[in-house]
């Protein structure tokens, strides 16, 4: 396997960092400095072309791998990952009078979420770097893919949790396999236990935005919408943001195409974050970050300090896109506009939704655009939350004649 | 399309009944005189070929088109629905020391489960017979599929669920807009009134076995099976069993492919049950089938009247298989067994390798045969009942010289 990558660079102060040396963040800057991964586009430009690209049998994320930092991939070892369905919207599409509106539908990864390609390039990684302990700080679909795709690679996972976790989160995590370290301290305190323990047990590192690998594996989800759009450029991509690595990571996979020559144009990105939590909007605007707070139902995007900032602010300001914060009602009554559609999205998930339509509204994005939603995760995850959007079913005797009294008194059409 | 469907024929007198005419169970017989699509393999065997297989580009269950009982399938606006992962074990292979192990995941269906391939059917015929209303009696993975692809084309879904239902179940079935009928009584409360609405109002009939056409539904995911393995029949494949509709769909599916050349022999079938709940088990040695308890944590197998026990019986003789129960605990354990796969199985699910491992164990399954499992549905649609398993973390100090004598304690030797 020949690798294309040229060298690892800090977005900060643009220090080059040899592949092979490119554990982390900057050596210079310390964990503000993510690196970003650059390629030769020169070379790959005679290899990942059109014609390979629909002749290329291997229908997961993995058919990418020119594309990706890796050297020697284990991959018929791993469960499949990506090339999720690209589902056209017939429902919310009319309501919104879009011109079409599609939705990659990350829920059908082998973890439920769009996480599974961060952690299937970060379990090789570590593979490739002779770790046999992969550790990250999480509770959420991070978390529960690592320890998927590190107990599918015979790995260890550790994962540091504080304690205000809902058990429920915890289940995943546990049925993989995975050591959960409980931390009796906030999300701060479990981070730099993490940090420390990583560092002292030798453990490979996927915290978030410090290992620059794992944007490259989220890239790979803009690959899949261009081809499954048959290389036609949306108007508009809308993903929710919590630390910024998924919006950067779309912006690289649309990059990277537009410097294969593959496609003329990046889409626009909207930026969708909880008005309880929307410390990259404000940045947007006030062009400062400042730390946030966190008070949002949308546990996944609840990030009050975004770890990949400066990624996730060029990407929308480079794409000519846009950032917007919406209601935490906006985002429960996003799942059920979803569920119109036949898809179950986590509250996060759905705040790409309501980010979308407020967008319309407001005529950031016009009428008649072309529009890719990102579906990030499953709602199976998050039964708590989905809760409070449901209204319980009243109890009615098992009798016909009531029955029908219920059904006249809905007005439902359906029912004679 | 043309139908290759020649009849629909009662499995218990033998009567026939035209396609347009079968609505439900055997007119002669009752709700106990399942009906069996029967097609005309004669001419099928012109065009379902090897090279028709290999050539043929759809990646979802209707690729099989021409063996479904579908006259104007409506397949553009579904969601992708089947051909999901057979997923390759090295862990639990070798554990049992099987020759090779392959774990069918239909937790990667759009709703979460193997019912969507019923579901899909019975939507789309919905559609054909021009009913916008579509209707069941169920708490499980039946209703959510059902409720998901109403949804997804635009029909309304109308659910009857017993009081004791756990409302996490509910979940799913709200967000994808069903009409939850919340019943004051029990199991069999519910479904009475579910017979009667269903019958009163006319709408389409989804319960179990009642529908013909539910088991062509389910057979698909045999086609896949003998597809992924390249043709290679394997010696046994393994699934837990309620109402028997799963397991004679399977049977079906491999009988299908027997008839029109594409394999030379079945593969026999295990069959497995709890032992809080096994009326199947119990009726194979007795020759009697007993109406049985339901106590079980494997929800979605409980099941104390099944509702397709001739096909189930006939099924597990007719492939020489055979049938086994197994312990709640046993099954809580196997939810483990299968996370080391980096799967995540519900309880019934994981019932299935439960009876695997005691099959190996008493030596039903000889030691180097070939097997397929099939995991039935995604873990993530049951917190409460997994949690059972999870032994809770203890909570830590975030010191790390805490964590230190907790990892030594643990002696895990992953941890320097």
């Amino acid at each position: 396997m020949i690798s294309f990558v040229k060298t690892y660079r800090c977005t900060l102060c643009g220090r080059t960092v040899l592949p092979h040396e490119a554990k982390g963040a900057c050596p210079s800057c310390g964990e503000k400095g993510i690196l970003d991964v650059e390629y030769d586009y020169e070379k790959l430009r005679g290899v990942v072309t059109k014609t390979w690209l629909e002749s290329n049998p291997v229908r997961q994320m993995f058919r990418y791998m020119p594309l990706l930092p890796l050297e020697q991939p284990h991959v018929t070892r791993m469960l499949d990952v990506g090339w999720t369905p690209l589902v056209k919207s017939y429902v919310l599409k009319d309501t919104l009078g879009l011109r079409s509106l599609h939705i990659k539908d990350e829920s059908m990864n082998p973890s439920g979420s769009l996480k599974d390609r961060a952690s299937a390039v970060a379990v090789l990684k570590a593979i490739e770097e002779g770790k046999s302990v992969v550790s990250c700080s999480s509770t959420g679909n991070a978390a529960s893919s690592l320890a998927c795709h590190a107990a599918r690679m015979g790995l260890q996972s550790v994962i540091f949790v504080p304690k205000r976790a809902p058990v429920g989160k915890l289940n995943q995590l546990l049925v993989y396999g995975a050591d959960v370290i409980l931390v009796d301290g906030d999300y701060k305190d479990t981070y730099q236990l993490s940090k420390e323990a990583i560092k002292t047990f030798g453990w490979y590192n996927r915290n978030a935005a410090i290992n620059a690998n794992l944007v490259e594996g989220k890239k790979t989800a803009a690959y899949e919408i261009i081809e499954q759009l048959d290389f036609e450029v949306p108007d508009w991509v809308v993903v929710s943001v919590g630390d910024g690595c998924t919006l950067a990571g779309l912006f690289k996979g649309f990059y990277d195409f537009m410097k294969l020559g593959l496609i003329e144009r990046l889409p626009r990105l909207l930026g969708v974050q909880s008005e309880g939590c929307k410390p990259l909007v404000d940045a947007a605007i006030t062009g400062e970050l400042k730390e946030a707070e966190e008070n949002t139902i949308a546990d996944s995007i609840s990030v009050g300090i975004p770890r990949n900032p400066v990624k996730a602010l060029s990407a929308v300001s480079a794409s000519k896109g846009a950032w917007i914060a919406v209601s935490d009602r906006s985002i429960l009554e996003a799942i059920k506009d979803l569920g119109k559609e036949g898809l179950f999205a986590e509250p996060a998930s759905a705040a790409g939704y309501a980010g979308l339509k407020k967008a319309v509204r407001e005529g950031i994005i016009e009428k008649d655009a072309s529009v890719v939603l990102l579906q990030t995760g499953s709602g199976l995850k998050d039964p708590e939350n989905i809760r409070k959007v449901l209204l319980t079913p009243i109890l009615m005797k098992p009798d016909l004649g009531a029955l029908k009294t219920y059904l006249k008194n809905k007005g439902d059409h359906h029912h004679a």
